[in-house]
């Protein structure tokens, strides 16, 4: 299949944010949820699809956090890191889909344990770029509650 | 450009949402901006690119409302339609984006007036569609401040 070999190996979607609240894990019999929270900055929702390997992430870091997508005070477009801005980034498998009828398919999907393991890397490398800018994720494999405060989301997509 | 015929001429994404409010028009000297507001349901960014006409529609609003992407009561996945839910439609040229170093380019963007005429034609066929179902839609050419409340955006990219 061709266009398996040149499809992407990785998408993600940015979303700008004044406040976003995602839970990282659900309410238990005695447990409240427990909860991450970021101010201004930038939503990084990313999957992986087959085929993805580690050699890919250190570029995918690289252009989110540098890419010009934040307004500055003097409105002047600059990176989440010049802001300085907080990330916020949620695993999304559901970004991997494919409409066939009614329904979404996923089959580019990676499969589940080396997409724990990809988005475990991809996190850290995050926290190693952003130095002392806020950086939050979601658990793998939840259900990413979110809650998400705009001044414009002025949504991105990026393939890799 | 043998990837301009191939290559989409329209782009939606997809988020649930358990409540979102989208402003409509900003506030002036003296008066306030104001908002439109949905529960439980649909957001629908999308963005149209160059080549885009509006042939494209009816296909477009048939499979973006019909898609089965909600959770019912009983755990089933229905469409937004059937759930049934509201739909906020929010237009969204920054999803035409490509990374170029370290700026967004949007050459692929279809111009404004097209653009506007598409989005008010995509807005007044899902109007039609949704019969009975709450729709609300961002003013094109705004800045789309939105507040998104969701229990799982679970995100979803359809491309046409």
């Amino acid at each position: 299949m061709s266009d398996k070999s040149c499809g992407p190996v990785a998408r993600a979607v940015l979303q700008q944010c004044l406040q976003a609240r995602l839970q990282v894990k659900a309410a238990q019999e005695h447990c409240d949820a427990e909860w991450v929270e970021v101010g201004r900055g930038m939503v990084i929702y990313v999957c992986f699809f087959k085929g993805a390997t580690d050699d890919i992430l250190p570029k995918m870091v690289s252009t989110l956090l540098n890419l010009r997508l934040c307004e500055s005070e003097s409105g002047r477009m600059v990176s989440v890191l010049e802001l300085p801005g907080s990330v916020l980034v949620v695993p999304q498998a559901t970004l991997g889909g494919k409409a066939k009828g009614r329904v979404m398919q996923y089959h580019n999907n990676i499969g589940k344990e080396d997409g724990l393991r990809l988005y475990t890397a991809f996190v850290a490398l995050c926290q190693q770029e952003v130095a002392g800018v806020t950086l939050k994720h979601g658990t793998y494999g939840n259900r990413q509650v979110l809650k998400l405060d705009t001044n414009g989301p002025y949504t991105h997509l990026v393939d890799f």
